[in-house]
């Protein structure tokens, strides 16, 4: 399917295993040349899968920018346990050249001992813009923002800003959205290289800039941020501080990563799981229990309440034991009608097509499509239960009135399904909950409760048994 | 949290219930003057929510660039109903400002009467391009790059570079990103407008290209595409046909459109519902029903099989009544574990965290994990059982040896829930399924079978009852 693909795994696969040979036999410089043709990306994705020892020199045979750009792409330990073979100028040099939201993302994942070397030889300069972004509350706008971008000034020309740009642009992380800043640093608009490339050089800067622009605070959330990017396909968006100063930008590649690690989150909070960072490979088992065993117990000690009801049916179920048979059936069945709509309504919520006001309108949709599926798991029910269960099977228990009692809890059960499915998450996001965890096994329990609850109502009152 | 986006919601609110003032005042202008301040991808947000009679009115008060802008951030059928009210040479206009990659997306929604009269008014070169496009087939590279792009020969100095994006840049989606090209189109290498400001004018471009080109081919699936954004974070990306000839480029706000709508659709088949790209609201609920019935009546049919699991142990049931009510626990941790690990799976895949080599590594973690969380929830269970349901509610029913089938029952079932949970989507991937659907409401019922069957064997052999 993918030819680059597996070209570029196949590449960091051999790599993997050849690396040992060109260090052990000191071809460092056939390395030198093969690593040099390959993207930072890649190269972090070999360092990732060597074997720790050679990662010291694999990276000090890289040429000392490809180094730098490396550096971003590997995971937290293996930075850490590079920093730990550095030099204090080896180190000083990685700092000097790392854009500052990149180190601010190091610091982050690193023990105190290793964070307080890092400052030690950041440039005050750089030290200064670390500690303004590390303030920042975890997640919000703030701290995914670098504060490395291209201002200009409304009086300048085009020519000016080409210069400004050219002078300033090399260590700025994007430069093709460069913003205009007046002498308090108040954001006044903004202008694209491209809108500088189609004017003239004499054309004034506050003639071309765009001065509607949409910004965010240094406390919005992270999502919200980055689901601005998907609304409006911006390359960056300013951040600005309360007093509408510009403070930083946050750039479209981090806007990915957000997005990305935030849908990663609410399908862990949907399958009952803690939230990790960490990729799975890199996790222990025991790390693995610790995240999946909170909820598991929860969720089994809820069950048992299930366990209760049909407890206290037990003469219903003694004198009509083949309506345990169906119980299963009743519950996987509200237990999927309810994710189905819990989870299509919490993904709607997090990518904006479905807010709070909507309410009234979800329900009335959701009733009526729990009407038309009940109605149809009901139909297709009943001609099996009396075809294939009494008939075929001859299970002469079966009685019409039973199929009937079977099908209308179903039917009972989908509407109820449905219609927590789609009010709980909604709820939760109004009282400021995550939505994503009202999903399925959540919702699963909640409806496995009340199904079997209707089941006994309507089985003792139809089928004449003491309840 | 967020101000601006309560701040451009309430905008959006308020105009929604002003806009029909405006306009049957005739206060035209005061209208344009409003909309003008706005971002388009609002006033689509607007126009969404206007009622339908408004808005080819709104729309023709749009200055004419902005127009075509907003055109892009509007849903189809509203496409289509302006469509329906432009005069010919205003669907011309409109088709000759768009970009053709959104001109193909908005062709692939539109009824074959409506792509007829878009064709027809199309000029002969875009109709080339927009061709070109719909040829490759949904969900390929080819289908969402754009062809309009930057393209530079080898022999252009900096300074002719610049002026040929001065010259063609305007029509072009991004110019960010320039391709050098021979003779035959074929790709030798990539510039940045970066690049060449850091660059001198009498420069050659030959000497300052980026020749290690990652591309991807027109065949390539979009999701494996969108991927490469988040590895690589390009701004975009080349698209070459089988000879290595560039064709397109697929850039970054259409690769985050595809991770998005691929989420979605994984979150979706997850949770037991055929994908649609249909925002919620806008489907009836007819069309919902249509997307989750038929999963619901394989999953209903397939537990009429642990049904039928029951009732072969119907005897045993009869004379420990007591067993029936911890079936809800057993089936629903069952189904909990085995989801965790799932759609840990599902995810890890999707993102390329773990690939089918993986699978021993994966299998063994898992194990260790089955094993912790298995002894976890089997002790707290014993000490529930025994302290709870017989000392507490004081059912002598449940001794110990029950306490012990059902925590050895729990065990084992989630040994069999994490193993099943791992292995199904690593499997599915590897012949070319796709893993989603081998998630919590799929695998749930698997499991539920094999714990009732384990639970009953379990219980028929150490409370000496015949099965």
């Amino acid at each position: 399917m993918a030819d680059t693909e597996v070209k570029t795994n196949d590449i960091i696969s051999q790599l993997v295993d050849s690396v040992p040979d060109y260090i052990n036999e000191r071809r460092y410089s056939e390395l030198r040349d093969i690593l040099t043709e390959m993207n930072p990306a890649d190269i972090g994705d070999l360092m990732e899968e060597l074997p720790r020892k050679y990662l010291p020199l694999v990276y000090r045979i890289l040429p000392k920018e490809l180094a730098t750009d490396v550096f971003v792409y590997i995971n937290a330990d293996t930075q850490e346990l590079l920093i730990s073979t550095f030099s204090d100028s080896e180190l000083k040099e990685v700092i000097d050249d790392l854009y500052v939201d990149d180190t601010v993302d190091m610091i982050e994942e690193m023990p105190a001992s290793v964070v307080k070397r890092i400052l030690k030889h950041a440039s005050s300069d750089m030290r200064i813009e670390i500690n303004k972004i590390l303030k920042y509350p975890k997640e919000s706008a703030g701290s995914v923002m670098t504060t490395e971008y291209v201002d200009l000034k409304k009086n300048m020309t085009v020519e000016d800003a080409f210069l400004r740009i050219r002078r300033t642009g090399v260590d700025k992380e994007t430069v093709y959205t460069c913003y205009v800043t007046d002498e308090n640093r108040k954001l006044l608009g903004m202008v694209t290289v491209k809108d500088l490339l189609m004017a003239e050089y004499p054309e004034k800067i506050s003639d071309i800039m765009e001065t509607n622009i949409i910004y965010v605070n240094t406390s919005d959330d992270q999502e919200y941020v980055a689901n601005m990017f998907t609304k409006y396909d911006f390359l960056a968006i300013p951040v600005v501080d309360a007093e509408q100063r510009l403070v930083g930008i946050v750039t479209f590649d981090d806007a990915m990563d957000v997005l990305q690690d935030e849908t990663t989150e609410d399908i862990e909070k949907m399958a009952a799981i803690t939230p990790t960072d960490k990729p799975y490979l890199k996790m222990s088992a025991f790390e693995l229990w610790g995240k999946r065993i909170p909820w598991l117990l929860v969720l089994m000690i809820s069950a048992t309440f299930t366990g209760m009801i049909i407890s206290s049916f037990e003469d219903a179920l003694s004198s009509f034991v083949v309506l345990t048979s169906f119980i299963p059936m009743l519950m996987d069945t509200g237990g999927n009608t309810g994710s189905q709509t819990s989870v299509t309504i919490i993904r709607s919520l997090s990518l904006g097509d479905v807010e709070f006001k909507n309410l009234p309108k979800v329900m009335w949709k959701e009733f009526r499509v729990a009407i038309l599926c009940g109605v149809t798991l009901a139909a297709a029910n009943f001609i099996k239960i009396l075809t294939v269960d009494r008939l075929l099977l001859g299970n002469s228990d079966i009685t019409v009135t039973v199929a009937f009692v079977i099908c209308s809890t179903l039917v009972l059960t989908v509407i109820c399904a449905k219609f927590i499915g789609c009010t709980l998450p909604m709820l939760a996001k109004k009282i400021g909950f995550d939505p994503a965890v009202m999903a399925s096994p959540f919702i699963t329990t909640i409806v496995d409760a009340i199904s079997l609850v209707v089941y006994f109502k309507i089985a003792t009152t139809f089928l004449h048994i003491g309840g």
